[in-house]
């Protein structure tokens, strides 16, 4: 593990997270302060039951508590700022000072309130261009396009030069509000003295060639639905932070004439702020609260909802199910779903759209009515030349996105040896000479979230996955302490095993089988409660081998009296 | 449920799987006998722990297994075909005949014969064209392309009319092997008296725009990377039953001047089938023994293999786990995963992608390494054209695939109120004058299998989703049977729920509280084993929610001594 304060003229880059996974972003550069750069969390796999999220492994922070200058935040989203409440939570700063956009503030702010923390930040809006010293570093907040409004690469002016990162990014060259990646103050940057040392850079589109179309392609689209569809009700499945995406929605249905309502807890929370903050014109009046929707004919109205990834409790999942309060599915319904399905999302996306149109509805997914927010290989090359980096280390991406980005830095011009594909837990040292890359240097595994619970351990996961596919089977005896005699049982109880009358039979055999087994232990004179224990594991566990040749977790309970 | 036979002029169609999933393909053709069209199994969800696969549910073939007459099979595909062992132990059939291509037959004898229940079958291999008395029905082999060399559309003909089913397919009109689709038959069935009377098409790709391109695209493709990367060793995935994608691979690593191994069971046993049924043309001089993969340098070699849906034991995944005992993946290798992935395996595919990448591998996948098997709107619409049926049943696939037929069918003059969109369950019966549906009237269901136990019924499944999420608390006391005094415990165990030192003192609390409900029931007289039970599962299932807002599953255990 790498130790101490970095040597004065050098910067440490430390990697936690979203190096080879899409999420928990989260890293940190240590200049004697520590800036920590995007704290996200990740959603889980389908291997990880009883999984709410997943978080960056936060022993290094805790280690190094007293020298975190505070976090700078390049966008709202989940993955960058979902796991700023549980670092407050495990690591010990009094007051963190957060930097961000004000929107990012804004959107980050909901769940660090709901976590009761929201004493515990200091909340430092930025202005586009802005810079602001955050510790001993020089910070430069670069507006980008992004798939949320407001979003930041930045800069970070160091002793050992300018270290670049581009956060999350798309060139959006027509942008639904105006805003544009600053290109040229990247150029400026790239060509002051020392140029840029270090470039960070989204990952997620590497493997994709092209560009990716501006956001305002899907405007043009959903005024083209409105058009053909005027006598549907329309239901548009969104990101609830996708404020230029629901704006475009809303634009789209004021123009056909129609009002429209919001579903879902964040969508209303952040549309709210999006009015509010002047991210989003729409009068009152052509608002309508989703008790009054019976009011309004179906081609009268647009829903703006959550629920895109298929999400089992989210309004449009509770639509499709038929559990929906307010909104039942019908033939008069057009469901637009503007996103595309995260890894791991598809089966509850086809699950919801398959209901959607078992109720008779029409559905619209893929195509023209979502766009992503990250730049595909093109833009990815244009940065890269723009920027014209002296070393390159891919981020935010699966390993072989990170490869890909790698290759195409390569292809432009950046010599292999300058580019180096990190991991989490890597610390990369970047000295007047150079970047020396230390390997798994910080713990960096994943740290899993059970909502209420806390932590959940890999052993606990392990047990979990074990008694998914197999099952549990306890057995229980209650014996003499002093023979060792079995006074009631063995009983055995099962969860997830076999079931009906053949369970029966093997279950009374298999009761027989430790009876037998216990009985010839007292004859050997065992009497102590954890040879029973290991007894009647073993019996069982082998019987339950031979006859069902399944290994479920075999709990033994010998219970004295 | 449909009762009994038919009428004499009357023909039944009931849907037992394929309709509203992708997988379990499965119709019989109910005319006095029943004809069993296909019986394919579905590969499970991740949210079916432990199951191996999903079967049709056998009820109505059980019901009605005196008047089974053959099963009919139009390609060899697991979907399609898997399903015939489970079918065979079910069913009591004393020998059932299966019709197919040759080539059909020897891929689903494998499986038959792993069951021990190869002398329950009669294979009766069909000649592309022919027509053969099945029962009472007249039924022929039309010649379609598919993913799979040989497979049939089968034109049933009836009482009621001429029947037509698909098959999997696609209009390749360049296909491998110049065993084209008979176009030209179909035309003629669709000009003869009375026409088809009932289209059923595979509506997989119904949400397709275009046309699917050849099979032979796909060997171009190979032949170009072969080109581009001649230092490389080659490492192609594919499915064991592509063989017409395999002999592309394979003749196009023999143009290279390479030598071909081929590694997983399947493949091998495949590979071996297709080389006696003439199907591949290898000389054994160019096989190599994967024990010698050593002896060659990495230019000189195509190593096929299985694995392309990231399957955790297949020959892919273990070479990525580098626990492959004979192939170690380094920088010299290019993967090639020559498939795409099924919906649920995305996960493990881009596992296995990440890993191939972490051991320095370039990996090739999507693109125009592969194409589909089954037919675009273009080709359906053609179908629709060609066949111009007076009924049409969209098959195979999720219910929106279906949906998306039913509406080409529409487009291309099938009037809405003859297309017919099923489910699993329903029936259809086709009379001189119509077609009736009645809905759900055989049982459907999924039937889940764990390897070695067998069925696994919905109950069992539940509690494992429950055990996998949160967890199992098992308690246990020992009571005086005269008294209801507890005499021992409680004890509690658990599974998958908490642990670490906050565990000890939940759990520890946990007990007490049990104790002092029990203490409770006692003192009001409660003896009996049921009441202290009830009292037990109660007061730890409110603590535990209390404590921790979760629900595992809480086992009592009362033990009378």
């Amino acid at each position: 593990m790498t130790e101490g304060v970095p040597d004065e003229d050098s910067v440490r880059l430390v990697f936690l997270g979203g190096l080879g996974e899409i999420g928990r972003n989260c890293f940190c550069i240590d200049a004697g302060e520590i800036v920590i750069v995007d704290c996200g969390l990740m959603f889980p796999d389908p291997d990880m039951p009883g999984v709410d999220l997943v978080l960056p492994d936060f022993t290094y922070l805790r280690e190094n508590h007293e020298r975190v200058a505070g976090v700078v935040l390049t966008h709202a989203h989940e993955d960058h700022a979902g796991g700023i409440s549980f670092l407050l939570r495990d690591v010990d700063v009094p007051v963190l000072p957060i930097y961000g956009s004000e929107l990012s503030l804004g959107l980050a702010r909901n769940r660090i309130e709901e976590a009761d923390l929201i004493d515990r930040v200091r909340f430092v809006p930025i202005a586009d261009g802005e810079r602001r010293r955050i510790g001993p570093i020089e910070c430069e907040f670069v507006p980008v396009t992004h798939s949320v409004p407001h979003a930041f690469a930045v800069a970070y002016h160091t002793v050992s030069g300018t270290i670049l990162h581009t956060g999350d990014f798309k060139l959006d060259l027509t942008p639904v509000d105006g805003r544009k990646t600053d290109l040229a103050r990247l150029g400026e940057i790239a060509r002051r003295d020392g140029g840029v040392r270090v470039l960070l850079s989204d990952s997620t589109n590497a493997e994709r060639p092209g560009f990716t179309p501006s956001e305002t392609t899907v405007g043009a689209a959903m005024r083209g639905l409105f058009r053909e569809h005027e006598d549907k009700r329309f239901i548009v499945a969104s990101f609830a932070s996708h404020l230029h995406r629901v704006r475009q929605v809303v634009e789209a249905a004021l123009a056909a004439g129609r009002r429209v309502a919001f579903l879902g807890r964040s969508m209303t929370q952040n549309v709210t702020l999006a009015r509010e903050m002047g991210e989003l014109a729409l009068a009152d009046d052509r608002v309508v609260d989703i008790e009054d929707l019976a009011r309004y004919s179906p081609n009268e109205l647009c829903i703006v909802c959550t629920g895109s990834q298929g999400e089992p409790m989210s309004a449009l999942a509770l639509m499709a199910a038929h559990e929906h309060k307010y909104v039942k599915i019908g033939p008069d319904d057009l469901v637009v779903i503007s996103a595309h399905a995260i890894p791991g999302n598809e089966s509850n996306v086809s699950r919801v759209i398959d209901s959607l149109h078992r109720a008779g509805a029409d559905v619209i997914h893929g195509g023209s009515v979502h766009v992503s927010g990250h730049a595909s290989q093109e833009e990815l090359k244009f940065m890269l030349n723009l920027v014209q980096p002296e070393w390159f280390i891919p981020v935010h991406g699966e390993y072989r996105h990170m490869v890909h980005h790698a290759r195409l830095a390569e292809s432009v011009g950046v010599p292999a040896e300058r580019v180096l594909v990190c991991e989490d837990g890597d610390v990369v040292t970047v000295t007047p000479s150079g970047a020396d890359v230390e390997r798994m240097a910080v713990p960096a595994g994943y740290l899993y979230v059970d909502g209420i619970v806390g932590d959940v351990g890999h052993g606990v996961l392990r047990d979990r996955r074990n008694l998914a596919e197999e099952g549990v089977v306890v057995v229980i005896v209650t014996v003499d302490s002093r023979t060792g005699e079995v006074i009631t049982g063995p009983e055995i109880v099962t969860r997830g095993w076999v079931y009906g009358p053949e369970a029966d039979d093997l279950i009374e055999d298999a009761k027989a089988a430790v009876l037998a087994s216990l009985r010839e232990a007292a004859s050997e004179g065992a009497t102590d409660y954890e040879t029973l224990r290991r007894h009647a594991r073993r019996a069982l566990g082998r019987f339950i081998n031979e006859r069902t040749r399944r290994r479920p977790a075999v709990i033994p309970v010998v219970m004295e009296v």
